[in-house]
Formats: structure tokens, C-alpha cells, sequence
């Protein structure tokens, strides 16, 4: 059974609308590598596991719920990039200059997705950054246990490499403060399946993490990774 | 954010292995109508709910989280459909009669589906009982408050009307289990849809409910609905 | 039987090819709540109608015959928004300045679509606004009377809020002749669909019109219904 | 502009009511080169149709339009063979022998479609035999008036190919009497495209028609034949 | 620029026709994880190759085009499961016994592709064992050599396991004779793909092979592997 | 059996980057009529020949095995593309000016692909110009040998016909040298399915080549018809 607080598990910074990060963004949300995957995914192998190893069963799991929370957090997001933001102060979008509100609102240099605006009333989609909805047949549930933590591993991995991609295609606040949260946390659920696959026999050396690339050079995630985020488990 | 604890939302009746049963529930997880559908709708319709009127986001998002216990009652249900159940007496699956274990698990006069056991390790999908894989473009999230609530109600008749087809397809006990818990439950969602479109303006009359047919004639439904589990909201 | 005139339902108004537009009607078109998806799914319930309640298969089936017109009406104008108008007498499309034609006729700022050019050799196409193809899936066709006609009051308001939001994002006479025209049957057949609902027992009271939104601020708009064109059924 | 009379283009002989082959039929209505196909993809054509050519446009759009009665016509014939038949005397479905009703009526060794059942109330839906939706990247419409000629011709002769092929899969008068109409008509279209392609400029000899096979050895097709129908025109 | 000589990668063993096993195969062709899949990830991964480390490069590009040749293989294998083989004297298929002769073909209690017959004309098609056509989509190639060396060797080892899961769904000789030079193959892909990550810094200790499963329980496996075909490189 | 040297079937002209223009040329990668289309298709209709008519075998073939080379020369020409070139001198992607790379990537006036640089690390993609993944359900082998060949000619011709637009929407000629050479050979095989469908009795007249277009008018084109490379057959 699942429960809710309406609190979210990370605060989104505010800053200016931009419909360019927002349509960026989708990628993370309803792309195939996801917060919308990693948690269908890991929610399909916990509902289909079976024996004894609980303790597999107990991180997938884990994991699982907390990308529900991700999918929150991003879908949210995108719902601001799309909108407003609290403090916003700037110049309105579609007013003024002459031309009707959505010939405004969609001059995103072609980057903006025209059905946040046609078909979403301005909010976050099922889809990716290039309009492809979300599908079934990208949850990957094999049934051995190695394979289904390797993939997880491999999903992890290739997550915080997309992401670090988005985190320098924008310069908007609001976008990186929730990239910066997911790039630290997918870090975090990759040293977590590491793990798992060592007491499994595997020995990683120098292998990870996957990408190679310190993230801490991005100031926001230098923060929460000052304050050990990419350690904790829930 | 999202919570969960490792309990079924509703107990499951055990019965004998059944793969056509576990193939028709597929449409009540992964189909157009289904729970994964419902689930998806309301997250993203309370993500990017805006305004001050509270009480409409406060009864989607109910609703919505309900839709994830949903989701996972009717996950392990197929599971446990094409697996065994623990007081699994009868005759083994695979084994005697000279045929190799695929060969007998596969014979369910083709109305299984050969995916749950070559690919999902006979396990649930987020597929259709027609196979067709999970899609976001299903998801109906307009930005108009009526629409929505419209559509959310059309969306539970449609799935109570196709539960109560499925039911009618089966003589399994674990799928008539889950079947009949989630027709009361879609016969309470849409009870709360049509309360809050009644707080909008319209009269429903005799119109509801839709599909106006008497589900208690289904001993297990009779059951849920004698203790009032049509008329709990969570 | 089905026949046909060589004359549209209505007249389009010509004015300068406009790529951006053409795309963005595309998804009144072939978008999921767009012509195609109102003809389809009426003449679909039309042809699996069963039962002797007459008077509604006359009306699904009359308003399913009407859309077929639509999709004729929409397609021709997207096919004179990437061609020409009439009375084109403006900056040629793919001439001077040293550009290539196509070069040319694809810097609509990113907002035009490059298979309009490449594909479709400047004409319509059977896919919404994000490049998406119409998919069969689409249709709806329940077999309870209630809720189909249930669904098609959703359907045609949703259409109606998603042309009200496309006449916004366009000044082109060509797109808005047709949109507006479009808006105004939208609400016909919507009222239609209410009328249909209230003989079956429910009262709308201050429900509808969905959107409650006055389309007649928008002057094509106001002349259509000026002659009672939403009140008009074929 | 399109009209329409409650008058199917071609009687439909009643039968048992047969769900193996209402779901080979769907490969006629909703497959890749099912009539929906012809349907949209000369109504598309005639759309964008440019230039002075008149007698190809009138050639194109008269066969596109006689294709929507196709799709009237196999649409109702497969909601005969999965409901009942004007004459139906025989076992009835669902009835007896300790089945459930719908247990009854899946068993048609596997080869029914359990959507049929499940989803589209015992009617005809926009899917192929394989149950993939009909899908709008089908129709083609190059621009070049030989090629669109050409594909048309191949894909008459397709069609025709198939119904051959569905002409012997099943022995049910209801299906017959229909597969044999199509089969003529896609003659008779498979010779008009043919000579519209001789007039610009090719001699076909020997290599028409294709398939070189001949359907007289079925009766019904034989019978329409001896009337002229695989010559005439709308 | 490629290459190409008439014969097969591996021999066929000849057996009778077999429609349920040309049905089960398809998953090795055209499914998630079957050779059309490694194939195009391959080849996609060698042709955007990048930077100076040639050996990595030779080696993907290797095991790319062997996979080429995996497609013809199980494709032709397919063909003869639909069609005859070389040594056929069995039952012929559609003659007899008052059946039309595709309604004997599709007596495959289900398990049968009705497109084998209706579409492919008895021949093999780019689509899994439950009819979804294979998709671009599947191809997964992140520009990080770690992660693309580590989803290839997931992806042989699935590749191996549904193998040997459909090695036990049939019996028959022509269909287990590819499955099991496939099986032998992934198992030399899987130990190139483990190889090259060893060189990157990994140590897999006991958590390889995955699925640590023993193949050399199935004789035609054993044979291969006895001649130390899973050792080999092309 | 196939084989591949690690050389390009045409030299590939250096230029700039041109992120648009490698969009652009996916259509002939990735697209309905684009280079893995006639590979795939021409590789499934020689796999599943029967019959003893071998030259048309070896001739469906022979195309088969060079599209394979075509779709590695496209790939690697949008490689280059969206990455730089040997004798890249000009303006620095991504860096100076204030903009972070990416955003300096992407501003192609929002005709480039967001998935060239987030998902496939600045390389080519198996989906077209619209960002649809390939289909499997492209593929068209109807087992009737004139169809097949009269749908290869259609499928050429198309090819020919989009390429030549391709070719007029840059200057790039990087891009420009691969499309010529493209053009040229998609005449070569448009000649050699024309002169097959001669032998089996058509006599093409003034109809071909299709589209009547002299491609001469392209230098790059010219220069490699004056070589006879349209007339040449591997
Ligand atoms: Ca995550
Ligand atoms: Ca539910
Ligand atoms: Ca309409
Ligand atoms: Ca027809
Ligand atoms: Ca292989
Ligand atoms: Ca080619």
C-alpha cells in the first residue's frame, strides 16, 4: 500500500518561466532513462519478485518508491518552467508587443514543445524531449536477479549522464535545482545496486561510477553532496 | 512524496495457476482503462493542478494515490496467476506427461500469452490483454476542471463496465478476488467524481450509475459492498 | 453508402502560406482530439450500433458523417497554409536572398514541420501538432450508450478548448476561417451530445457550456453564430 | 462534402456468428492494407491534390470515397459474426454446458481476439488481425502524381492478395460474402489506377494483374464477376 | 562496406513444419533482445565511434557483423518453420480432410502468427512473438564506452536466457538447432563484452555467466560447445 | 554470411558541423523511405525467397547487401555532422560568448534534434526527421515477386524523390556529397527493379525514371553520373 505527504522531496528553487528547459526536462521525466522508468521499473520487480533473498527485494523496492517522489519532483518542475514562479518578476509572457499571447508564449527559438501549450494547459506530459510518449516496453523485468540489478545499474548510470547533459543546456534555477537533486540521488542508487552486485560476487575496482565525471563541479551539486545526499538511503 | 508499506490494499483469494486469467487481467493493469492508467491520469492531473481550489486537487490526488495500491494488488495478482499460489495442490505445471515444461505452461488453448513467460519470467507486464504495451499518450490531463472530473468518471465506468466483462471470463478465485475488489473501488471513485461535478452544477438524475447494472449479483462483489467498501474514500 | 460534392462545408479565407500555422493545425487534424478522431469514432459507433433506440444511431452516425466534411475542411487548409492562397501576392516562398528554397520555407523559427516539405510534398498529413500519427487507438466505442455519448460530449469540448487555444496562437486569416468555423460546430455538437445525455436522465444545469469560455470575443467567432450556426444540425 | 444513406454498398449474407474469423477480418478493416488504408490514403491524396490534372483528381477521390462504404461494409460484417445474424437458429453463445458466458465465447481456439470481447462490446475496432491499431504513418502521398498512381496500384493489388488468402482461411457465408465483394471492387480499382498509369506513358502487357490468380474459382466472386461488377465505376 | 556470400552461418537441421515454434522464434528475430536488436545496436555503436581506442571499436564492429548473420540465420529458420523442409514427408499441411488449407495452417491451438500467412506469405518478419513490430527505439548507445560495453553484456546474457527458454518451448529440430548455435554465440559475445570491461577496470569473480545456468544440459548445446564454438571470434 | 572491410562505399566530404542538416538527413537513415528501410526490406524478402527463379533472388539481394553499406555511409555522415569535421577551422561549438555548450549546440533555430546531443552523445539515431524510431512494420514482402519488385521500384523512386529535397534544404557538403551519391545509386537500383519487372512483361515506355527530375543539376550529382556510377551494379 502506498501513502502520500503533500510535500516535496526536494524544494525547487524559483526563477523565470522558460518553456525551452521545460521541453529539455521532459527527457528526465517521461524519456526513456527517466524518473517515470526507473520507477516503473523497479515497482514492476518488486511486485514480481519472488523466493527468499527479502533483502534484494527490500532495495529494489526502496528504491522504487522513492522515484515515485522523483516523478513528483520533476513533473512539478516542468509544471513551473511552463507557468510562472513565485517571485516571478519579469517579463509576462504573451502580453504586450503586438502579438497574441501563445505567439509569444511558443517564440522559444523552436526549442518549446507546442503541446504543453496546445494540449497541456501548461503542464508536465508523459512524454520526452522529443514528444514520444512514454511506453510499457521500456520496463525491463528478466527475472534474474543479477540481470534485473545490472540493467538497474546501467538505467542509474545512464540517468546522471542525460542529466548533467541538461544541466548545461540550461542556465535556469529552477530547472538545475531539480537536476542537481536527481544527478546526486541517481548517483546515490547507483552505488546502491553496486553494492548489491558485489555481494553477488562482482568486483568493480576503478569501473565506477559510470559516467566518470565529477559532478561536483556543478555548484549545486557540490552542495548536496557536501552534505553526504549521495549516501543516504530512505 | 510517497510512502508505502509491504501490504496488499486487499487480500488475495488463493486459487490454482490460470495464464489465460493472467493474460484478460493484463487489460485491467496495463490496457487503456486500466489501473496504471487510472494511477498516471490523477498524478499527473494533481502535479500540475493549479489554483486555490483545494479540495478538487486534494480529492484527485486521494484518489490517484489509492490508484498505486491498485496498481500493485493487480501486479502481484498476475504474478501469482502464472506461478502457483500457497496452497498450490494440483497438477504441476511443466512436469509428467512428456511434454517440456513451456510446451504445457503455454497450452491455455492459446488465450495466454507467450511474452509472460519467455520475456517477464512469468510475471506481470505493462501490457494489454491484446499486448499492446502501456502508452502516455492515454494520459487525459486538459487543465479544465470539469473536463477532467468528466472524463475521470467516464474513465472508472469504462472500468468497472470491463471488470465486471472480466469477471465474466473467469471462474479463477485469486482473479475474481481482485476483480471484484476493484469494481467496488471503481464504483466508489465514481461516486466521488460525480459528487464533485455536482458541486460544479450538473443533476445526475437517473443517469448514474454508468453502466447501470448490479454488480452484487457477483457473490464476492455482494461481499465488499455489504460491508460499504463502495462508500469509503481513503 | 457514403457520397460526396466537390465543395468544402465551408469557404476558406485566403491569405499568406504560413508553415507555423499549418503545423500547429495539424493537431486539429490529426491530433488526438482533432477530426479524424471525431469521425472515426462516431462512424465506428455508428457501425457497431446495436438495439432498437434508432434516434441516437441516427444522431452518432449524423454527426460522424459531418466530421468526415471537417477533415476535409482542415486538410485543405493546411494544404493551402505550406502552398499559397488564392490571392498570394507576397514575399515568395524559396526565392531571392540567397537561401535555398526549402531553406527558406523551413525558417519558420522551428515551429513549422520538416515533413510538411520532405515527405508530404507541401500537404496535410494524418499526424497532431508533435509529429505524432493518428493511431487507431484512439477510438472509443464502449457499447454502453451512456457512456459513449458521455465521451463525445468530453471529446467535442475538448476539441472546442483546443481550437479556441489554436485560434490564439495564429493571426492568419486562412487558419482562423477554419478554426473558427471548427469552434462553432464543436459547440453545436456538443449540444447535441448534452441533449442526447439529458434525455437518458441527467440535468446540466450550470455545467456546461465546457469551457465555459465566450468564443463569440473572437469576431470570426461572433459572425458564425450570429447566423445561429451552433444551433444548426444536418 | 460527404452525404450518406443508410444502404451498405453490398448485401451481406447471414451466417453463425464466427469470432476466428471477425478477427482475420480486422486485417481487411484496420490493416496496413485494409480498406481504412485506401480510405484515408486517397481521401489524402485528393486533399492535396495541385495543379490542373482534374481527371486524375476525380479518379483518385471517386475510388477514395467509394472506400469509406468498404469500411461501412467490413465493419458491419464483423459485428455480425461476432454478435449474431438475422437467421441465427444455432447454439447460442454463451448459453449451457457450465461455461460462463464469455468463457464460451473466447474458445474459439485462440484465434479470436479477446478485445473484441473485453474492449469494443462485441464490435468491429480500427485494429489489424495482429491486433496493432491503425496507424496514420500508413498513408502515403508523395506529391508525384506517377508514384502515388503506382502505390496505389500495388496496394489494390495488395488488398486483393490478402482477401484471397482470408477467402480461404475461414468457411463462414457472412465473411465470404463480403471478402468476395472487396475482391472484385479491388479489381476493378487495381484496373483504374492501371490505365490512369498507361495514359502517362506505360504499356502493362502481360504483368497485370497481379496477383495473376484467378478468383472465379471462388463462386461468390465468380458470381459477381458474370455481373460486371470488377468493371464498373461509381 | 559490406560483404556477403551465400551460406549460412550455421546449418539448419531439417524437420517438419512447425508454426507455434515459427511463432516462438520470432522473439529471437525481431524481439527486444534478439538479433536484430544486437545487430543494429552494434553497428549503430561502431558507426558513431569515436576517439582512439581502435581496439574497443573492432571489437563492437566484430560482433556487429556476426550478428548480421544471426538475422539471416534465425530468419531462414523461421521461413522453413512456416513453409517445408528439404526432407519434409510428413503430414502435408492444408490438404485433407475437408479443412480449407489455411485453416489447417492456423491450427497451431493458438500459438500461430495469423500474419505468417495472411501478411508475410509463410516467411519471417522484422516483429517480436507477441506481434509488435521491432522499433528504433530498442537501440541504446550513450557515447560512454563503460556503459555501452556493460548494456551489451546485459543484453547477450538476456539474449542467452530467453534462448534457453525457448529452446524448452518446442521440440522441434529445425527450430532447436538455431537456438542452439545462438546460445553458444551469445555466450562468446557475453565473454568479449566481460573481456573488454575487465580492461577497464571490473573483476567479475563469480557473478559471471549470467544466467549462471548450464547449457551443456541441452545435447545440440553440448556439441557446440564441445567443439569450443563459444571460444571462438570471427 | 556477411562481411565488412572498414571502408566507406563513398568518400564523405569534409565542412562544418551543421546540426540542422543532420536532422534533416535521419529521414534517410531512419525514415519511411530512408536507407534502413530498403536494407531491411530487401534482406527479408531474399531471406524468406522460394522457388527456383534464382536471378531475381540474386538481384534482390545483391541491392539488399549494398543498402547495408548506404546506411553506414548516412550514419557517418550524420556523425560528422553533429560533430566536426577534419578540417574543422570555423567557430567552436559550445564554447565563448557566454553560453554554455549545449545551449550553443542547440541553437539551430530549433531545426536541430535535442536527442542528437541528450540521448545519442552527438550521433546518428535509428528514427527520421520527426523523431519516430524505425519500424519494423515498414517492411513489405507480400511473397508475389512482381508486387515485391513493383513496390522496391516505388520505394527507390521515393527515395530519389525525397533525397533530391534534401538536397536543396542545405549546403552544407559534408552533407551534400553523401545525398548525391545516394541519388545516384537510388537511380541505379530504380533501373534495376524497372528492368526486372521488363522481364516479367511490362514495358515502362516514357513512365521512368519516376520522379522525371535531372538530378544533373546537382554538380556533386553530375559528377558522379559523367563517371556512370547510375549504370554500375555491385
Ligand atoms: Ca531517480
Ligand atoms: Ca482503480
Ligand atoms: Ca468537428
Ligand atoms: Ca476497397
Ligand atoms: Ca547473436
Ligand atoms: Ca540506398
Amino acid at each position: 500500500m502506498f501513502f502520500h505527504v503533500q510535500k516535496l522531496i526536494n524544494e525547487i528553487v524559483p526563477d523565470e518561466p522558460d518553456p525551452a528547459a521545460a521541453n529539455a526536462l521532459q527527457e528526465g521525466l517521461g524519456g526513456q532513462f527517466g524518473e517515470m522508468r526507473t520507477m516503473m521499473q523497479y515497482l514492476f520487480q518488486s511486485f514480481n519478485f519472488r523466493g527468499k533473498a527479502k533483502p534484494y527485494l527490500d532495495l529494489i523496492q526502496g528504491v522504487g518508491i522513492e522515484e515515485i517522489s522523483h516523478v513528483e519532483l520533476i513533473a512539478t518542475t516542468i509544471n513551473r518552467l511552463v507557468d510562472g514562479s513565485p517571485r516571478y518578476q519579469g517579463k509576462a509572457m504573451g502580453d504586450g508587443d503586438g502579438g497574441t499571447p501563445l505567439e509569444i508564449a511558443l517564440d522559444g527559438h523552436g526549442k518549446s514543445n507546442i503541446h504543453h501549450w496546445l494540449v497541456a494547459s501548461q503542464g508536465a506530459m508523459p512524454v520526452d524531449a522529443a514528444g514520444n510518449p512514454w511506453s510499457g516496453s521500456y520496463v525491463y523485468n528478466s527475472g534474474n536477479l543479477s540481470l534485473d540489478l545490472l540493467y538497474n545499474l546501467m538505467l542509474e548510470s545512464t540517468g546522471r549522464l542525460q542529466k548533467c547533459r541538461l544541466y548545461e543546456m540550461t542556465r535556469n534555477k529552477t530547472a538545475r535545482s531539480t537536476i542537481s537533486y536527481l544527478i546526486v540521488r541517481d548517483h546515490a542508487h547507483e552505488n546502491v545496486f553496486a553494492k548489491a552486485l558485489e555481494s553477488l560476487g562482482v568486483n568493480w575496482n576503478k569501473l565506477l561510477p559510470i559516467p566518470n565525471f565529477d559532478a561536483t563541479k556543478f555548484p549545486e551539486v557540490k552542495q548536496l553532496m557536501d552534505k553526504g545526499l549521495h549516501n543516504q538511503q530512505y
